[in-house]
């Protein structure tokens, strides 16, 4: 875990130790200068995993040895020594962002914040992006179940993450065993071609050997799986389905073809073999776009897979670790045209009695601003982190509901797919005293 | 490792046990489709990651205990005494590959076989994503070094991979620590806005900042160090670092700003002062059309992190798993446009005598084509694994020289940046017998 760090993380502390700045006191900050490109909304997602990894965030021998060619001794007796000792404080996971908005504050030391720069990053820009995009789809199934499915399409440790990524953002559940058992996800599953090419006999037709493998699933699975009916030819794979499992057949998946067409075309076969109740599980390169253009069709669940494991076109959040204040001083970076905003911060979010939210306000921790008479002020920043110790609940089902109910706090445009700018502004208001 | 797989490969296999097709000899190939949209070649990576994983691809009792609520007694027997067994032939690690290039072929009986199809995907997708991108950052830079530090963009375990398979590509050496302890890749790094920023002191000036920043750093790492010149005025910077280090002084990098304009400006300034051996570091959302644009100018290092470890557009190989042969029995998923291609298969390039690559080949594995006269004919298909034991050299060097050699012998227009077609087209060679 703790080698899940850039380089320059520890040479940094090995000068700071060496001069004694390593101590002052420091707060670092994670936001995004910007949503991804026409993004009007993002999801804050990683909360929980941060916090978890905080806590096996350690040196040990194997690792402090592989550290030895370019650590001095000091550096590295610090390091063996390393316990994150201080506060962080955050938007709950689930809650919206915009730019600006401070996910993440880390306080404590610079030696012992500097450390967790590259994981904190790596765990927001990767959850962040999958549920963002992810919340997109949720919006766009306007109520349909959507399976997340995309484990194949990207790390297989990013797959276990991305898993429980798309759950907080509103996915029913994925196909992967891991996430399932490490986070409770729900896991649930179809069949492959493989299943029925498999059953493929010298001799026989197409329709034999599909017939063979329906019948084999559903002995061992039941009535209530879902067949794959589209290996061959789709009206044959549903004829083939419900006489093989009856017209209590839990549901068909058609993974290929002109899905609109498709699934208007199956669902009249099923219901004339009296298989009304039988649902249809549409995949196959679906992206928010495909399935709001699937809205009017008779689709019953949705398996999204590359998409959603790929942020759909955002594959990275674009957080950044900032310093932010040292030892009380506000600091920023002040060079080219990237914009930093020093000082510790809080945040809340201004909404009309109707619930639409319309402003977020980013203000010094100290210094909250008045609450308008007319609006509706909700503080977003809530204590995660107590002298090294989680402090707050991170389950995921408050994770998601806290995305269900940001999703209905958006003012209409916020949920259009098209690009367009982030649904509310952001405040930044400056400590007083600074030149703003 | 074993839960890194997708649900239904688990009640596919329970199916399969009860009718005994489970005990069916197949073979399952990993291929691509199609490049990724206007990509002329592709670099084949997650090789050796894949066979380390099969060998440790076992269900222990806490994997078996998450799966007892949809698995039948027999299936999870099956799964406590799994391990596979079978053979892997497949292009080694670093070499080119082609839309229907076989990069992986695994033989043994279906239950052993679909297990390990969502993990096979998971690293080939990723890390060839990775690699194919990279490869076109190393022949953009054009033997000027790269580094890769994009681990705080990607999900923290995908950055090993990621770094791993960029070095494959040719990067120098990575930003991660756990990249360097795992797969021996070079760990390097310079230094951060955040180091600068430690140093602010009430009543001094942000000039006075940075100088106590680089004398830290000099103190700490030597001359030879690498100095951030950018937080505040680059010029500034520049002169401070010289101040501080000497005209010994490593490298600068600069992280901001018009990156062309900037680097003359620097070159001239420590020209100047006496810093002729200084390197200038650049680094800044780059991606290949951006470090491209940076040939003329005098560019020594880049440093490249989104873009890489997103393959910088393409962040999924869109490689897929098929079954292709039953028991001898070439088969292949009929319906509708995705083309498959049945049977066990080998592949082998041809090239003109100059080295220049013509065509790809792929076979039945026993019906190799006739060597035409006028070319040269390499096979590409390697043994990787006999009898579940790993029979190749899987080294890391090996992979490099590879990806440099498969540069070299692309024609000119598949060292195009722009978007077109597969540099050389691959001729798909149907079993003898077969229709076609």
């Amino acid at each position: 875990m703790s080698l899940l760090t850039d380089k320059y993380e520890l040479t940094m502390l090995a000068a700071a130790l060496r001069d004694g700045s390593a101590h002052r006191r420091t707060t670092f900050e994670v936001f995004a200068r910007r949503l991804p490109e026409g993004r009007r909304y993002g999801i804050t997602a990683g909360t929980a995993r941060f916090v978890e990894a905080l806590q096996a965030f350690r040196f040990d021998d194997a690792e402090l040895s592989s550290l030895t060619d370019f650590l001095d001794p000091d550096t590295l007796a610090y390091l063996a020594a390393y316990r994150f000792t201080g506060d962080v404080d955050g938007y709950p996971e689930g809650e919206l962002y915009f730019p600006g908005s401070p996910v993440l504050s880390v306080h404590g030391t610079f030696g012992e914040c500097v450390l967790l720069e590259t994981l904190a990053l790596s765990i927001f820009n990767h959850d962040t992006a999958i549920a963002s995009a992810a919340a997109r789809m949720v919006s766009a199934a306007d109520g349909r179940p959507l399976i997340e499915m995309g484990s194949r399409r990207t790390h297989e440790r990013a797959a276990v993450a991305a898993a429980r990524a798309a759950y907080i953002a509103g996915f029913t559940g994925t196909s992967n065993l891991e996430a399932k058992r490490s986070y409770g996800v729900p896991a649930l599953g179809t069949s492959a071609h493989a299943f029925t090419l498999l059953h493929t006999t010298a001799g026989q037709s197409t329709s034999d050997w599909e017939k063979a493998a329906f019948q084999a699933q559903v002995d061992a699975l039941g009535v209530d799986t879902t067949l794959l009916v589209d290996t061959y030819d789709i009206t044959a794979g549903v004829a083939n389905a419900v006489q093989m499992a009856g017209p209590q057949l839990g549901a068909v998946r058609i993974d290929s073809g002109d899905l609109g067409v498709l699934t208007r075309q199956v669902r009249d076969q099923l219901d004339s073999l009296g298989a009304t109740h039988t649902r249809i599980v549409v995949s196959g390169d679906l992206d928010e776009f495909a399935i709001a253009a699937l809205r009017a069709e008779p689709v019953d669940i949705y398996g999204v897979g590359t998409s959603v494991v790929t942020g759909s076109g955002a594959p990275t959040a674009s957080m950044v670790y900032k310093l932010v204040e040292v030892d009380g001083i506000p600091v920023e970076k002040r060079s080219s045209h990237k914009e930093s905003h020093g000082g510790r911060k809080s945040a809340l979010r201004l909404a009309k009695a109707s619930g639409t939210i319309v402003e977020e306000v980013v203000h010094p921790v100290s210094e909250p601003p008045p609450a308008p008479p007319d609006l509706v002020v909700r503080p977003l920043t809530v204590p995660l982190v107590r002298g090294g110790d989680p402090v707050a609940d991170l389950g995921l089902q408050p994770a998601r509901d806290r995305v269900s109910q940001g999703l209905h706090s958006l003012p209409w445009d916020g949920l259009k797919l098209s690009k367009g700018d982030p649904a509310i502004r952001t405040r930044m208001i400056a400590p007083s005293g600074s030149p703003g």
